[in-house]
């Protein structure tokens, strides 16, 4: 490929609060990249971090990379030391990666201040560390770290690392954007500057941005705009602080907007889907409002937009959906008038054009229950129980009702913890009452219902809760705080995810986890 | 002000999923906006919104803005509707606001598609609505919907949009780029080419941008550097699919990057303070990653940076953090190493220097409970705890100590739901059983404890619960689902966050509220 995507994820995206890969969660983060289409995978800090050395060792026996290569990242040679005698370079060699990517200092004073050596001591490490892995075999890639920081103080010392790097053999010479102050405007001036400077053409240069200006993906397309062919991201802009500059959002942007084709054919598609699985395996509830590939990315709410997309949907996304494998999404809402729950209706395979009392009513119902603290806007399985049960009118039939539960939790003198749970139904015209325990109060309540319930219903075995998202809405405004529970059940095939919302955390869970299995049943 | 910092967090940011705001909201919104020195606030629709109306109502009264006058929104008059009979023109001028804001149709296939009337009407309708706008006294300002899209595929009609609406005497004629399909070279390219096609100066034109590729921010800085001096935005980039355009960090990136003095003096350090108040009023997790005002927008992790950090913090930060309200924060992770621990500790109050014992066992010890789902990241107290229990060996008292706890819940037949808990505890020497009721599992816990130790340690009354959030910990890894409780304290002088965690979420609650009254009550 022309255009060299760099991805680093695994190492420079681990910095982000919260995030703690496994060796396995490593691979499978890998995968995912390759899939997508990135041409190098960061996978991390061989001899610096234990779990990265165990990383690229197993990669060689259990990943089988398409479309990228395996990159291990480090730092030039410490001071003073004869770069063969280095055991920090050693490691980068014993990962056995086509690539290593070395960071190096470009602003002389963190030479000076940080790394306490001298700005000639500094190019003599980059020099010896490139020739050292090219000597070797290995592609070499250079990091200036705090480049633009630098190049405005110093432009000299900043520019005769760039040289240096080049002289010695690397492939490329990254400028990052460290401490991530930069604006596209600078990104384009100063790139210019740097080619006239060191006389390196803009091809071997690359790109990486943090996002501390809210800019990190438009400084990196700026940076391609003039020229850059090397661009390092991260899945999702995960990265400390504000984070690094997104892969998904600065992919699209290029072959989008810019018509560059930088991901092979048939990648870009599998976006939403990437994205959406790394957030998984990060443990990072995944950003609904995320360019791109968010799930709400190209959802619509207000009651006069839904109406009028209604006539022509291209006229109100900036790109089809469809190219970054996302959907365009009505939302149900508040401030949604009728257009928009009878677009959501036909979403979930309900007309409910024939029907307007019914539209009324339901309409009515959703403002009604969401200004109490409800939201259907993830919970299209509590939003359609809702419709059907309108649209039978009295002849909704649920497939069980409750009389009463009873859930204790209970940590006792020897320090162990139970949770046990009683619940009495009635479903089919019988009485039954079962008791379960559970390793928590809602799993305790799951698991009793199931004991009660699969003899009726045998499928029952096959559902499985999947995720459980709890949200306390704040009590600020005057009203009690209350708890709005998400349930995300699923049975093999699909997944179903349903609401529940109450000022007790265990009845709000009760009514997702009823809906849940409502809507499971049903068909 | 030179430059107009017109904000919309009111109306379009309130397109956002999850933010329902009430009256009292609205009016707090605004006084917070206009603390922080923007120089319009659109309040919202009258006449649309009944909430609307009744903001500017009671906002003749209720608010006095120092730095910012109020804007109605609306929309340029019906088709084939004479503008002093249309009732929505009519409610913007009962709005009594100093200022109203039209939308206006800009591009040809919307006025044609979905207002379905011709060019020529659309024209007529913004000339007549502005004329009758400025003939009533108001300064007018027309957004022109879909201007990109719009300038792309008829520049023509788009141009004589705006040349329209200037003749007819609006103050400015914003370009909006509705669907967010934008990068910054193309807003600057278009901007050169409207002014040029339509002979108004950019100073004339103002921006508004969404979101959609990640270049919001960029965009509207763009803008600017291309001669707009009016700019939308809307606080922490609330909005529609990914949002508007962050309010903090254009106007950050502005007064700190290009030196523009868009907000009054000693405006600027309000930003954070101001941003995660408004995320409150709104009911929306702050993103702590958020650029410039965010919890983690200064935070530093990675046990290289922070050893560096200690010689020179201003060369790890892109601008003081001090100067948009916010802190450096070191973050106490997985990845780090004594020297964060023992920053962090410092931060706290605590030296550790002297301690290199203690400094090893902490470290450890953060190491294998970060492994096993806890994160100090956002609970200081827990951390100090932690260290101070260290330090102090085996002589650390608490101030009481858990024998046992019961809690249940129980759903009754005539749907009433009752919590209950007893704890067992001993204080002092002595042994309390306590029982209390409560809204929930946690709040009853809560209220025994108060009820069985408030007469040993009076100061609890004042100690309140000010919020609970709860992570599950997918168990997607081959390990069972855990349960991360975060809760935050305060005694009306003061705010601490403790954390919990385990399997159950009752049992991680109950830890959480353990160190929360441990750490209120150690002082």
């Amino acid at each position: 490929m022309e255009y060299q995507v760099f991805d680093t994820t695994l190492r420079d995206g681990g910095q982000r609060e919260g995030i703690s890969y496994s060796v396995a969660d490593k691979l499978a983060v890998a995968k995912l990249l390759d899939e997508f289409g990135v041409g190098f995978i960061e996978g991390g800090w061989p001899g610096a971090m234990p779990k990265d050395t165990e990383f690229f060792q197993r990669a060689r026996t259990e990943l089988e990379l398409k479309n990228a290569v395996l990159v291990a990242f480090g730092a030039t040679r410490k001071a003073g030391t004869p770069v063969d005698q280095d055991p920090q370079v050693q490691a980068l060699l014993d990962a056995e990666t086509p690539v290593v990517c070395v960071v190096a200092k470009s602003d002389i004073r963190h030479v000076e201040r940080a790394l306490r050596t001298t700005g000639d001591e500094n190019l003599a490490m980059v020099r010896d560390t490139v020739k050292h892995l090219v000597a070797n075999g290995r592609r070499a890639f250079v990091d200036c770290e705090h480049f633009f920081d630098g190049f405005r103080y110093d432009p000299e010392y900043t520019a005769s690392v760039v040289k240096t790097a080049i002289e010695a053999g690397a492939e490329r010479v990254i400028m990052c954007d460290t401490n991530g102050g930069m604006l596209p405007s600078m990104i384009t001036k100063a790139i210019h500057e740097v080619v006239e400077r060191t006389g390196v053409p803009a091809d071997l240069l690359g790109i990486h941005c943090q996002n501390d200006t809210s800019c990190a993906v438009a400084n990196t397309v700026a940076a391609v705009e003039a020229g850059v062919k090397h661009f390092q991201c991260t899945a999702n802009g995960y990265g400390e602080r504000p984070g690094n500059a997104d892969l998904f959002a600065t992919v699209s942007n290029l072959q989008l907007k810019l018509g560059l084709p930088v991901l092979p054919d048939g990648c870009l598609e599998k976006a939403t889907r990437v994205s959406s699985a790394l957030a998984e395996i990060a443990n990072i509830a995944p950003d609904t409002h995320q360019a791109y590939v968010g799930a709400a990315a190209f959802a619509h709410k207000a009651g006069l937009h839904a109406s009028a997309i209604k006539v022509d949907p291209l006229l109100y996304n900036h790109v089809d959906p469809a190219v970054v494998g996302n959907d365009m999404r009505i939302l149900v809402t508040e401030m949604a008038g009728r257009a928009s729950i009878e677009l959501k209706s036909r979403e979930l395979g309900i007309d409910l054009a024939g029907h307007p009392d019914t539209l009324s009513t339901v309409t009515r119902r959703v403002k009604d229950l969401e200004a109490g603290g409800w939201s259907f806007e993830a919970a299209d399985a509590s939003f359609e129980l809702l419709v059907r049960g309108e649209l039978a009118g009295g002849s909704f039939t649920r497939p069980f009702d409750l009389e009463s539960y009873r859930v204790q939790v209970e940590h006792r003198e020897d320090g162990s913890v139970v949770s046990e749970a009683t619940v009495k139904v009635r479903v089919r015209g019988e009485r039954v009452i079962a008791t379960a325990e559970g390793n928590g109060p809602v799993n305790a309540l799951d698991e009793a219902l199931r004991a009660g319930l699969t003899q009726y219903y045998p499928q029952l075995k096959n559902f499985e809760l999947s995720d459980f998202k709890v949200r306390i809405l704040e009590g600020s405004h005057g009203t009690n705080a209350i708890t709005r529970v998400l349930l995300e059940t699923g049975d093999g095939e699909r997944d179903w995810t349903t609401v529940g919302v109450h000022e007790n955390i265990v009845e709000a869970s009760w009514v997702a986890l009823v809906d849940a299995l409502t809507y499971g049943l049903a068909e």
